[in-house]
């Protein structure tokens, strides 16, 4: 039977959802086929069967699982012989800090940078809403933050210090194979390029050719999606 | 024979280092004896033979092996048989990500609340150079330092957002079982426990009954030594 993910979908079929690029790397990695259902920021209703209120949302059989995080842990539990997306015990407990470093300082670094374009490049449907709640969240407006720019690339430079480090020691997060570490921290760089025509790291940066080595990965699935850049 | 270990110490024989902390955690869980040397800040000529310039330096043998991070590799590889501190290439990868993390972010995040306190307890032969560093590189006297610290508090709060995001669903960052990757992070919390009597972190918070659970690691190993808490 056929996976299904609802995926966070932009104006002109755009697939930018951090979040929906780590389960759709990972679903690849484990060799899983699925459907990918288009869903936009204001279509809760679709998502009220599960209790959901974001995306992706894995439904498998008869199960649904809200929450990137928890996708990865259930399809390493319930598909055990397909690839692991953590390499073993001690492997996916020191992932889950990366997913917690990612969703605490490399989104809300990145996002200062990207919320103008992405505001350009979302779904119709969504642009009140999306436009209302940045503004509030951010307590300032599109233009003011667009203004601000060079100053939240620095700190994105700045709070990418780790991931600079250890990728100029080894060829990807997890090391010589990429598992689910790498693909939490390249959906943050596929958001930024689906989304914005901005570069956002610097062509001698060692993060630079590990995200064009992610682009590579799986016949250049993320490098064969429609992007701003 | 003994491996041996040069292991920064301060007044009244404090042991204080989060990065020799590190190592002596790693010995501990491979089941390795060594000898700790003691050594100040100033003692740089002792240091000579292996062309390093900070501690701990591994002595095993013939090999002399500097970099808490790199003695981690080197018994990893050198002591297969010994338990893991890794569980793995994935593993050992992602674990190079928090050790970047905690070298840019926590530790700078941690020592601009410890600075006055490691300035009183540090050994006399290192005081002057320790100030003098230090001012320097803080941009400010010792006295500034301490008066700034409800604010270099609440950064260091801001710091462990991820920390205690994955303490709140895991026993331990590697997991069920503990591994390098909580030594790391543990050696930041011992080192501030040594030489601080400041308490960093609430008795509610997940990171403080972690760090208990680290505390009686090895029969107590870092808890049965003295300690300014």
């Amino acid at each position: 039977m056929t996976l299904k993910v609802y995926d966070l979908c932009g104006a002109d079929d755009l697939r930018f959802s951090p979040n929906c690029w780590r389960t759709r790397m990972a679903l690849a990695h484990k060799e899983l086929e699925a459907e990918f259902e288009p869903w936009h920021f204001t279509e809760k209703d679709k998502l009220e069967f599960c209790d959901a209120k974001t995306v992706p949302v894995l439904v498998d059989g008869g199960q649904a699982v809200a929450d990137s995080w928890n996708i990865a842990n259930f399809l390493e539990e319930s598909y055990p012989d397909n690839p692991s997306l953590f390499g073993g015990e001690a492997g996916r407990a020191v992932t889950g800090f990366i997913n917690a470093w990612t969703d605490s300082t490399l989104h809300p670094a990145m996002i200062r940078c990207l919320v103008p374009d992405i505001y350009e490049r979302i779904h119709p449907v969504d642009k009140d809403y999306f436009k209302a709640s940045r503004e509030k969240r951010f307590g300032m407006s599109l233009d003011e933050i667009r203004g601000k720019q060079s100053d939240f690339l620095g700190g994105l430079d700045t709070a990418l210090t780790p991931l600079r480090t250890i990728l100029g020691a080894e060829n990807g997060i997890a090391g010589e194979a990429p598992a689910y570490a790498d693909y939490i921290i390249f959906g943050a760089f596929q958001w930024a390029r689906v989304i914005s025509p901005l570069e956002i790291v610097a062509s001698d940066d060692p993060i630079r050719a590990w995200r064009e080595r992610m682009l590579d990965l799986f016949d250049g699935l993320a490098r064969g999606f429609k992007s701003a850049a």
